[in-house]
C-alpha cells in the first residue's frame, strides 16, 4: 500500500535512506534530491567542478537569503496593515537575522545533514547551520516553485518556530537601523573615534557619527558598541529614520 | 468586439482612463486597480489614514524592492550557473541600484501616473520614481502573484531595458561589496580619517579601515571617495570577498 503513497523515485533511489530522513524533518518528498543534497554541502567538504566554482551550498544560500526575505516581507505586509515601512524593515531584519537562522536550522534538525570538514577544531561555526537553512530554502524553491516554499515557510517555521510577540518587543538595533537606511539613500557615513577626546583617566570612548560631511551625533561610553547604538539613535531621531 | 477582450470591470471602472493608460504602459489588465494607484502615489500626496501610516506607496517599496531582489537573484542564479555567490551578489546589486531603477521608472514611463507635492522648487528627485516602479513591482507581485510578477519582470524589462553586458564590465564598488559583507558578518567596522595623516600642504586624506580592533586597510588621496574605495579593496582581498 505505502507504495502508493511514495513517488516512484524514492523506490528507485540510491539515496532511499537521505530521502526518507528528509521527508521526515520537512514532511514532503523532494522531487530533485540533488538541490538538497547540495544545500548541505559546507564550501569546506565541496569539490571544484570548474576553474573557480566549488558544488559547495553557498550560490542556493544566496538564493534562499533572498527568498526568505520576499516571503518574511510579504507575510509583515499582511500581518500588520497600520504599520509604516519602518516598522516592517526592523521587524524583518530581527526574524532574518543570522541568529535567528542558525536557531531555525538547529530546531529544524538539519544538523545531521550538513556535510562539512570544518571541524578540525573540534567544532563547526554556528554559521554553518543557518547557511544550510538559507540554502535548503533555495533548494525548496528551485524544486517546488515559490508558492510551494511559501506555503513552507510560513507554516512550518514561521507560525511554528518564531515567536512574534518576542520578536516585536525586543531591543531595537539602531545601529543596524540607520546603516540600512543611509545605504539606502546612498549616502556617505563614518563612524569616528575621536583620538584626543577620550580621556586617558575614564577611558571612555568619544565616537562622532558623520553623514556626508556633517556630524549629525555625538556620544561617550565605555563600550565602543555602545556609543555606536547611541549616535546610530540621534541619526534615526534626526532623519526620521 | 473590444467587449469581450476586456475585463468587464474596465468598462465599469470609474477609473476607465487610468486603466486603459496603465494597461498600455503595463501590457495587461490590473485586477485590483487600487493597489497600483497606492504604488504611484508619493507620501507628499498621500493623506493619514490612520494615527501615523498614511496611504503612500512606501509599504509597497518595501515589498516591491524586495520581490526585485529575488527575482534577480534567480535569473542571476539560473544564466550564470558556473559563478560563485560573490559574483552574484555584486551583478545584483548593480541590476537593483537606485539609479537603476530610477532610469527603469523613466523608460517604462511611470513619470505621468505619480502623484506628489513634491515639486515646490520646481522639480521632484530622481529617488521618487525608483520608488514608484519598486512600488509596482510590490502591487502586480499582490495583485497576480510571483509568478506573474517574475514572468513580467523577466521579459518586459530585464530582457528589454537591462544591458547585461553593461553591467558584467562596470567598474566594481568594493566600498559597498566591502560593507554588505562585513554587514552579513556581523562585525564592527569603521572609516576613519586620520587627522594627524593628512598633509596642510597637499591636503590628501589618509584613511584607516579597522574590522573589529585591526586595521586591515590603509590608504590616501586627494579624494576621500577613492581613499575608500582603496581600502574597502584592500578589504576585499584580505577577507576573501
Amino acid at each position: 500500500m505505502s507504495f502508493f503513497l511514495k513517488p516512484l523515485r524514492v523506490h528507485l533511489s540510491a539515496d532511499k535512506k537521505f530521502h526518507e530522513s528528509l521527508h521526515n524533518v520537512l514532511g514532503f518528498y523532494p522531487t530533485n534530491i540533488n538541490l538538497y543534497k547540495l544545500a548541505f554541502r559546507h564550501s569546506s567538504a565541496a569539490q571544484e567542478i570548474q576553474k573557480g566554482i566549488k558544488d559547495s551550498n553557498e550560490r542556493l544560500e544566496f538564493l534562499g537569503d533572498s527568498v526568505i526575505g520576499t516571503i518574511v516581507a510579504d507575510y509583515l505586509f499582511k500581518k500588520f496593515p497600520f504599520k509604516d515601512e519602518g516598522f516592517l524593515t526592523k521587524l524583518r531584519s530581527k526574524m532574518v537575522s543570522r541568529n535567528m537562522h542558525n536557531q531555525l536550522a538547529l530546531k529544524l534538525g538539519l544538523k545531521t545533514f550538513i556535510e562539512s570538514n570544518n571541524n578540525r577544531f573540534g567544532s563547526v561555526p554556528n554559521s554553518i547551520y543557518g547557511d544550510a537553512y538559507e540554502a535548503l530554502i533555495g533548494a525548496i524553491y528551485l524544486d517546488k516553485g515559490f508558492d510551494f516554499v511559501q506555503d513552507y515557510l510560513l507554516k512550518r517555521i514561521i507560525n511554528t518556530h518564531i515567536d512574534m510577540d518576542e520578536i516585536e518587543t525586543k531591543e531595537i538595533d539602531f545601529k543596524s537601523k540607520f546603516i540600512e537606511w543611509v545605504q539606502k539613500e546612498k549616502k556617505e557615513f563614518s563612524f569616528e573615534t575621536i583620538e584626543n577626546g577620550v580621556s586617558s583617566v575614564d577611558k571612555q570612548y568619544l565616537l562622532h557619527l558623520i553623514v556626508e560631511t556633517e556630524i549629525i551625533g555625538k556620544a561617550q561610553h565605555f563600550s565602543k558598541k555602545r556609543a555606536e547604538q547611541m549616535v546610530a539613535e540621534q541619526a534615526c531621531n534626526v532623519f526620521g529614520i
